[in-house]
């Protein structure tokens, strides 16, 4: 931690076997639990907990037949002040990460990803790449946020809903589009989400509802395929 | 490892860049992988191994959004003999895990959670806090057990169910309650349980069913919302 | 790493924490990242990138509850050219990678499986043991990949599907076997496959279906439980 090119605030506190990647900055007042790596360019604010065996900073990689080619020069992590990160979790470059923010240990966030102040990101959730989440936001755990989602303000999220961006599931040309929610919207848990429909402002979506289709604002729909009731 | 606050058994293997936090005690004939941490207070019992980077007797942390807060004082995570606990695992502070349990790799299990004998929690299967899962029951793979449900001695449970305990999803003062499963009753893969549902003695829930009222002792239920058969 | 059992080629980058047990074999152009765990006798191929605090090779476990015994010897763990794996993932012994494949952070990979040339397993998703998986496949996110199945070439698996193989939950004398997926086949997210169906060539199974019985090739079902439609 002596690396003159990593900069550290008063009072933190460092686990056993921590690595500190090269021009990482750290605030006060941060405890960091044991066996952590933060890489390079990570910059964490004041007042921020990281549990043990997590990695910060991970930058994407890619195969061939994977549809998207990550970014080459992306930001680098931002952690502002009073987030709480789990233990075991991988969050990747270019994510930002609000005043306030929990996430739970086992979680992921990939590149391109800002969470809104307060929000809770349960355990063993999944957020993929471009994808935003407002503020005041739950999402419970084992969620699956996938690519290119909005999630706006205030939206609940219960345990292990799934959502998908791809039509064609890898034939066709169809531009990739997460489903949006809408604010004050709320998720059952279970529930599957199709590509690019829009749940409105202050819907409600049944535990294990398959929704095929846009639910208007302050609907209520449950079923496979999801229908309105009342 | 030669810290006179830590108690080690005979015959216990030690893996690479081990933590072992204050107050630890280690049975006799205890097997512990590479980059385990083990934080302070835990009680490991005679002949278990613990696979490599995994967290044991970790802490709970909250921020504003968070339901509920975590109890300030929690007894120590209680691990009893032949116990088996897989790689990249965290458990929690609070926990206890009776003689013979397996616990697969990427497994978590909070606060105030006993597993009973013999009992297997599968790979990255996720239990909430407050739960009571009895002996001899199996949690496959990836199910989602959410905080304040009872599971009873010889219930199996399939891969990737998914269970919630909030009725009114974040808004509502419902006393969170998750469903309670009956004496070896069995749910298939995928299945959905709502809040403070019963599951009766003997009962089938079929793979993907969405269970959305309680089931009586014995009956087969499948669909969604989920319906007897026969 | 100066180990003289241990086999490393040129152009090799080590992180820092890393633990390289007796007898791996490392090609040339191999990035290691921190906090990665290499057990006994794993043999790496060149230019393949493994991420931060992954376990590679571990050899499996079990309770006296568990249905199978692990097997006594296994072949090593053999990861070929041109591979990427992610962070905080556990590959077992026994397994084989083919060139050029992609496996996601938080990924598990269980004893006895070969993955096909250039396929994608995605982040977070769970394969179990004694399964085969062809080249060119996508699964995706958080899907879950049961024992005994057979995934052919060109298939697309969305997020979070999930899978069983045993009919009987833990009760009766069925053999275990997992679903068929014959090549160019399609399964939507969150769908749910029930033991021994095969999935026919090129058929598309709709989001959130629960497949009861076997797909015809070209067939398109949705729904719980899932019908044909058009």
């Amino acid at each position: 931690m002596s690396d003159p090119k990593i900069k550290v605030g008063k009072n933190v506190s460092f686990g056993k076997n921590v690595v500190v990647e090269e021009n990482v900055s750290i605030g006060d007042d941060v405890v960091i639990g044991h066996n952590v790596v933060i890489k390079k360019d990570t910059i964490i604010g004041n007042n921020v907990h990281i549990s043990d065996l997590t990695l910060l900073g991970r930058s994407p990689g890619s195969n061939k037949k994977m549809a998207r080619k990550p970014s080459s020069t992306l930001p680098p992590l931002v952690i502002e002040e009073d987030v709480r990160i789990g233990s075991n979790c991988v969050i990747y470059r270019g994510v930002s990460i609000r005043q306030g923010v929990f996430i739970g240990d086992l979680a992921s966030v990939r590149e391109e990803v800002s969470i809104g102040n307060g929000s809770v990101v349960g355990r063993n959730a999944i957020i993929e790449n471009k994808t935003t989440i407002g503020g005041n936001v739950v999402i419970q755990t084992g969620s699956y946020i996938t690519a290119d989602m909005i999630i706006e303000d205030d939206v609940f999220i219960g345990p292990c809903i799934s959502s998908s961006n791809d039509k064609y599931m890898g034939m066709g040309n169809f531009h990739h589009q997460g489903p949006t929610i809408k604010r004050g919207a709320k998720i059952g848990n279970n529930a599957t989400l199709l590509p690019a429909i829009v749940i409105g402002e202050g819907a409600i979506v049944g535990a294990g509802a398959v929704v095929t289709k846009d639910v208007p604002a302050r609907e209520v729909v449950v079923g496979n395929p999801s229908r309105r009731i009342k």
